[in-house]
C-alpha cells in the first residue's frame, strides 16, 4: 500500500449499502479521493464476491470496484442489525444505496425517517429509471437501459443492428455522476448545515450523454443514423488502411484538415474543386478515401502516427489490451496497478482517472474481505466487546 | 426560466476557460448545480457556436451544453487581456481549461503562478493523455481515443471490426470525471485553505471504465472477445423476437432466471439436465433462443415487458429517440427540456441527471449570447466603466 496520506475527502464518512455494480463504483470513487467508506454487507456478502474469476481465492472484479473499502457485516433483516445501522447512519455524512426503490422505506430508513435521524446526513439512490414516473419499480440492468435509453440505437453500423457497448456504461456513468451530486450536495451541507437526498438513475445518466446526437436531433427532428465507425457528417474521418493495418484519424477543424493533407502530401485536394467543401468531401467519401490510403499505405503504422501527430493531427492505432496496458502512456499514468494482498499474492486493478495534485487517489487499504471491519467500525461507534459479542452470537453481525 | 433558487454549489466561482466538448461540460454540470460559471471566450467565440444545426440563428449544440453559463469575451493574446483574466482568477474558486498541456503556461497561468496568484484556487485540466508520459503533447480527439484505450476492441458483433460508440463518451466521461475531482478538491480547500491541480485525460476517463472486461482480463490474461449483442458468458441474455419486434431481455442472476423461465412457461428448463447450468445453456445458445422465442412470439412487446417486469425480470424496447423522448418515464423525469430564449424561441435540451431534493438543478439562464456578461462581470470585479469602455475599443474585451 501506499504511505498512508490524507486523501481530499479525508474524513468524509460514507455508508456504503450498495452491490454489484452502480454504487459501488460510486462508492470506489469516493474511497479512492478518501473518503472514510464503510460498506455494509449481508451475511452472504456482496454478490460481485462470488463473481468473475477466482484467483488467489478472490475476485478481480470485486477487488477493483470495493478496494480503499471497510466491509462491515450486518443482517439488515434482524431488528438488531437495523438498530445498529441507524446509530452509523446518526453519524455519518452520506448514505449510498442502489437498491430498488421503496427498499429503504421496507427497513425504516425512508427519506423523513433519515431526516429526522440525521438532518446532515446526504442520502443517495443510484438507481434504475428514478423514484418517481411509471418504471420507478422497474428492475433494470445495463443491457436493457442501454436498449432503452436510445445508446444503442446511434451505434453500429449503417444498415445493420443497434448495438450496445460492451462495458456497462450506464452503470458506470450513473455512478460518477453520483459522486458527483454527492460532493456538490456535501458543498451545500457544509454551508447550510442540511443534507437532501441526491438521486441518479442509469437511464438518465446515459440519455445525458447523447450530447450533439440529441441537440441535433431535437433542432432537426430527424433521427440520428447508424454511421459505424464513420462520421456522420465530416469526411475524412475513420479508419484508414497504412502498410501494416490500420490508423484511426480526426482531423477534427479546417486547420487541422490542411495539416492533414499537407503531412501526406495531398495539399492540393482542400484546392480542388471535387473536394473543395466538407459537404462535397462527405459525397465522395470512397474516391477521398482511396486518394489518402494510396499515401498512407506506403508507410506503417508508427511511421504515420509520429507523423500526424506531430503534425497536431489526432490519430491512434487501434489498440486491444495487450497493446493498451503496454502503452507507455498508460503506464506512465499508472492506468494498472498491482496492489499487494498480503497472503494473497499482488491483484492487478485499474488505475485512478482523477488525479489531483496535493492530496493524490492512492491505495489506502486493498478490497476488504467480508466483515473484516466488523468490530473496529462497531467498537468506533461506541458498542461494546460485550455487545458485540451478543450481537456476533445472534447471527446479526459478522465477520471478525 | 425556473424561479431563482439558490443551487447545491452556489457561490462557488469558476473561470471557464473551456471550448468544444470534454470541458464544457465539466462546466455544465457545475453550472446545472448551481456554480456561478463565467465562460470566457476569445472573440471569435467557442467553436461549437457555429456548429450543428443552427436554428433561430444560433447553435442548440453550443445551447445545451453552455446553458447556466455567463460569458465574457477576452483577447487573451493581449497583455491587458491576460491581466484582466489573472484579476478574475485572483478572486475565483476553481478555475478550468481543456487546452493541450503547456498552452496554460504560455498564457503565463502555469501551475506555480496561479499558486502565487491564489492559494485557494482549483486549477482543473482536461485533456487528451494527460500531462506526463510520452503522448503529454499529442492532440487527442473522442475518436481516437476510442481507438487508443481499448474501447473499440471490446465493441461490436464477434468477427467483425472494432466498433466505435457514436457519442463522444471520451470527452463526456471526462467532463464528469473532472467534475467529481475538483469538487473534491473543493472540499479539501474549504478545510485546509489550500487549492490544487485536478485533471482527468479523456484516455485514463475511458480506461476507467472497462470494468470487468479489464479486471476479467487482468485476472486471466485473456483479451476480451467481441461479443456484439450477446453477454460472453451468461445465457440467457439479449435480443428476443416478439410478434411485433424484439424485447431485450437480462436476467441478471439465478433467481431472476427462474421468474422468467416461470413467466413465459418454461419453467422445466432448469430442470433440464441439457440447460441446467449456465456454462449448458451457454453451450446451446440457439437451441435456447428457439424455445424461448416459441413462446415469446407468441405475444406483443408491450405484452411481454408488462409480464416480464412485473415478475422482477430486466427487461425493454430498443428504443430510437423518437421513442426515448415520447417514453412517459423519460417525460416523468424530464430528461427533456424546453427553454426559452426571449426573441428566438425554445430550444429543447438534455435534462439534468443528477436530482437533488433540496437544491435542485435548474434553468437559471438559458446559454448566453457571446460576451453577453463581459461588462457586468468586470464591474463586479472593480473595473470602472471608463476602464471597460478604453479596453472595448482596444479589443481587448468584447461583447456587451
Amino acid at each position: 500500500m501506499d504511505k498512508p496520506k490524507k486523501g481530499a475527502l479525508d474524513g468524509l464518512r460514507v455508508i456504503d449499502l450498495t452491490r454489484v455494480l452502480s454504487g459501488p463504483f460510486c462508492t470506489a470513487i469516493l474511497a479512492d479521493l478518501g473518503a472514510d467508506v464503510i460498506k455494509i454487507e449481508p451475511p452472504k456478502g456482496d454478490p460481485v464476491r462470488g463473481q468473475g474469476t477466482i484467483r488467489d481465492g478472490h475476485s478481480w472484479y470485486f477487488a477493483n470496484f470495493n478496494r480503499n473499502k471497510k466491509s462491515v457485516v450486518i443482517d439488515l433483516y434482524s431488528t438488531d442489525g437495523k438498530d445498529i445501522l441507524r446509530q452509523l447512519l446518526s453519524t455519518a455524512d452520506v448514505v449510498v444505496e442502489n437498491f430498488r426503490p421503496g427498499t429503504m422505506d421496507k427497513l425504516g430508513l425512508g427519506t423523513s425517517a433519515l431526516k429526522a435521524l440525521n438532518p446532515r446526513l446526504i442520502t443517495a439512490s443510484v438507481n434504475g429509471y428514478g423514484t418517481d414516473g411509471p418504471y420507478a419499480d422497474r428492475p433494470a440492468f445495463d443491457f436493457v437501459v442501454q436498449a432503452m435509453s436510445g445508446f444503442m440505437s446511434v451505434n453500429g453500423d449503417d444498415g445493420a443492428a443497434a448495438m450496445r457497448a460492451a462495458p456497462p456504461m450506464t452503470d458506470l456513468v450513473a455512478g460518477v455522476y453520483a459522486a458527483t451530486g454527492i460532493l456538490a450536495a456535501v458543498r451545500s451541507r457544509d454551508i447550510t448545515g442540511q443534507g437532501q437526498p441526491v438521486e441518479v438513475s442509469m437511464m438518465n445518466g446515459i440519455i445525458s450523454m447523447m450530447a450533439y446526437l440529441a441537440t441535433e436531433y431535437f433542432a432537426t427532428g430527424q433521427l440520428p443514423q447508424r454511421t459505424g465507425n464513420d462520421h456522420p457528417l465530416v469526411a475524412p474521418y475513420g479508419l484508414y488502411r497504412v502498410a501494416d493495418g490500420e490508423v484511426a484519424i480526426a482531423p477534427s477543424n479546417d486547420v487541422i484538415l490542411k495539416r492533414f493533407f499537407d503531412a501526406i502530401d495531398l495539399g492540393w485536394v482542400l484546392d480542388d474543386p471535387r473536394f473543395d467543401t466538407n459537404d462535397k468531401r462527405f459525397g465522395k467519401r470512397p474516391e477521398l478515401q482511396k486518394l489518402i490510403e494510396a499515401r498512407l499505405g506506403a508507410q506503417t503504422k508508427d511511421h504515420w502516427i509520429k507523423v500526424l501527430n506531430a503534425a497536431g493531427v489526432p490519430c491512434g492505432r487501434v489498440q486491444d489490451f495487450d497493446q493498451v496496458f503496454a502503452d507507455p502512456q498508460v503506464q506512465a499514468q499508472q492506468m494498472a496497478l498491482d496492489v499487494d494482498y498480503p497472503g494473497r499474492g499482488p491483484v492487478r486493478m485499474l488505475g485512478f482517472p482523477i488525479k489531483l495534485g496535493a492530496t493524490p487517489c492512492v491505495m489506502a487499504r486493498p478490497s476488504p474481505e467480508l466483515g473484516e471491519h466488523t468490530t473496529e467500525v462497531l467498537r468506533d461507534n461506541g458498542l461494546t466487546d460485550t455487545q458485540i459479542a451478543r450481537l456476533r452470537d445472534e447471527g446479526v453481525i459478522g465477520g471478525s
